[in-house]
C-alpha cells in the first residue's frame, strides 16, 4: 500500500497551493464526473467553483437544526442581504445532511458518531477541491458530556483522544489499521479561547476531547440498554479520563481532526457541556437550558470569524 | 467487570419472560425517571405501555424520508383508517431520529454508521421494554452496495461480518474491547426469501453483510478524499469478501444484530444493492430507478408482515 498520506508539511515552498484545500486521492483528477452522493451534488451537474469558491469558514455540527440555527445567526452577526428565514438547504435533493451558505460561511450537519461524519468530510473536502477553496478553517460546534466542568461550558479541544486517551485515530484500509494523527490547529484554538475572553457568558475552557463510538457503554453511562459494569467502575474510567486531561466526551472528534490533518486543513473542535458526568448520565436539563447552551459554540465561533473578516 | 450480557438462552421454561423485550442492566429499574434523550421522549412525561404496547414489528432504516414513506407505505398495505400522508412523527421534538407508528409496526429512522444506529437501538429497546412489549421481531431495511449480484438485487443478511470477514461486533466498553456474536434470526430470514419467492420483481439472496466504519477507504473505494491502495488492491479485498460469502456492505449491520442478540429480540437485516462494487464506485443510476431500488426491501418486508398478521 502506497503511504503517501503523510503529515502535512508544515513548510512548503509554493504557498500558494500549501493553501488550497488538498484530497490525497491521485485517482480523483482521472474521474470524468464525481458524484457527491450524499449531498446530491456534482461536479457535472453543478457549477462547484462558482457556488462554493469563496467558502472560507466551514462549520459542522450534528444536528440539522442546529447547523440551520447557526447559518441563521450568522446570517444575521455578518449583516448579510435578505431574510435569513429563506435560506435555502443547498442538500435539499438528500435528508442525509443538510448544508446552507452565508457569504464566506458554510454549516453543515453531519449526523452522529465518525462513521456519519466521515462521509460528510470525504465529501466536503471533496467540495472544495472541486471548487478551487484556498485557506479555509473548519470548525465542528458540538455537545458534549463534560467531566469535572459545569455544565454549560464550552471545550475547545487541545487534542481529540481515544477510548484509552490516545491522540490516535484508528482507519480501517481495505481490512487493515492504519493509525492517524488527531493533533489540532493550536493557534485557532488559541484564538478561539482569547475571543471567548472578549465575550459574556461563553465560560471556555481548553482540554482533551475523548471521542467514543457508544453513547452508552463507550461512554460509561449506566442507563443504557446495555451495562455490564458497576457505579465505581464508571466512575474509575471518568476519573482516569479526567487525569489524562480529558475535560468532554463526544463522538467524531477524532475522525474530524485526523481527516483535516491530512488534507492540510486548519481546524477547531468546540463543544459546550451538557452535563457534568461525574454527577449524572442522563441529560435532563430543562429545554431552554439546553438550547441556550448550545448557542454557545455558536456565539463563539461567530465572534471568531468576525474578527478574521474584520468586522470587530 | 461482571459478565451477565450473556448468550440469549435458546431455552427458556418461562415462555412469558421470554418474550418479552429484555434490556440487559439491573441499574434501570432503580431509577425513577429513563429520558430517552435522542428520541425526546420519557417515562414520566409520556405512557409508553399506551403509547407503543402493542408493538409487533420495528423497521429502522438510515433515511428519514425513507422510513417515512415506509410508514406510509405500510399505512396503505396494512388498510389503516386516516391519512397515511397526515402520520405524525413521534420524535418531532428532536431532529436526531424519527418515528412512526402505524398499527403494530414502528418505522424508526437511524441515521448512517454504527455509532448513530447504536443509539438510537439503546432508546428503542428500552422503549419497548418501559412499554412492555412482547414478541418483536426487528428489520433493518437498507441501502448497500453489491458484491457480485445485479443492482436492484436485495440480500438479506445470514451473517453480519467485520471488516476481516468475522462474524463478530466489537464493543469498547470503559476503554476495553468486547467482542459479541453477530448471529440473526435463521427462521425469520428463511421467511423473507421465501416472501421474496412469490413476490414480482423483488431478486433476492441470502448472504453475509460486511459492515464498515467508512463508506471510502473502509470499503475500498477509490473516489473518496482520500485514497492510498491501488485498484488492483481494491479488487483483491473485494474478491476475498465475495470469497467469503460477502454478498452486500453497510455500515450498521453488526451492531444491529449483536444488539438484538443480546436483549433476546429476533431480528432480520434486508439491504439492497445500489451498484456492483466489482464494476465501480459511485452511485451513478438515475434517481427514479435509486427510488424503485429502495422500495424493494419495503415492498418484502411489507409481505412479511401481511403474512404474519394473516392479512394474506
Amino acid at each position: 500500500m502506497t503511504s503517501f498520506l503523510v503529515k502535512c508539511a508544515g513548510k512548503d515552498n509554493n504557498e500558494y497551493l500549501k493553501q488550497q484545500v488538498q484530497v490525497k486521492n491521485p485517482y480523483l483528477e482521472t474521474m470524468e464526473e464525481d458524484i457527491l452522493y450524499h449531498f446530491s451534488l456534482g461536479t457535472k451537474t453543478h457549477n462547484l467553483p462558482e457556488m462554493f469558491g469563496d467558502i472560507k469558514f466551514v462549520c459542522v455540527g450534528g444536528s440539522a437544526n442546529r447547523m440551520k440555527a447557526f447559518a441563521q445567526f450568522i446570517h444575521q452577526e455578518l449583516k448579510m442581504t435578505g431574510n435569513p428565514e429563506e435560506i435555502r438547504d443547498i442538500c435539499e435533493g438528500t435528508d442525509r445532511y443538510c448544508m446552507y451558505k452565508v457569504g464566506p460561511v458554510l454549516s453543515v450537519s453531519h449526523g452522529m458518531g465518525v462513521p456519519s461524519i466521515s462521509i460528510m468530510l470525504h465529501e466536503l473536502i471533496k467540495l472544495l477541491h472541486h471548487a478551487h477553496c484556498r485557506d479555509v478553517v473548519l470548525f465542528r460546534l458540538g455537545t458534549s458530556g463534560g467531566i469535572g466542568l459545569a455544565p454549560g461550558t464550552v471545550v475547545v479541544t487541545e487534542k481529540a483522544v481515544d477510548h484509552s486517551f490516545r491522540p490516535q485515530f484508528e482507519q480501517v484500509v481495505l481490512g487493515k489499521v492504519v493509525t492517524r494523527s488527531t493533533e489540532l490547529d493550536e493557534g485557532v484554538a488559541a484564538e478561539l479561547l482569547q475571543c471567548s475572553s472578549e465575550l459574556q457568558n461563553i465560560p471556555t475552557v481548553i482540554g482533551n476531547t475523548m471521542c467514543t463510538h457508544d453513547f452508552y457503554e463507550g461512554q460509561g453511562r449506566l442507563d443504557g440498554a446495555l451495562c455490564s459494569f458497576s457505579p465505581e467502575e464508571k466512575q474509575e474510567y471518568l476519573r482516569k479520563a479526567y487525569e489524562a486531561g480529558v475535560r468532554n466526551i463526544e463522538m467524531e472528534s477524532t475522525v474530524f481532526a485526523a481527516m483535516c490533518r491530512v488534507c492540510c486543513l486548519k481546524a477547531a473542535v468546540v463543544c459546550v457541556t451538557l452535563l457534568n458526568r461525574f454527577e449524572g448520565d442522563q441529560i435532563s436539563s430543562p429545554h431552554d437550558v439546553l438550547v441556550e447552551y448550545q448557542q454557545r459554540p455558536q456565539v463563539l465561533v461567530s465572534h471568531f470569524i468576525k474578527k478574521r473578516l474584520g468586522q470587530i
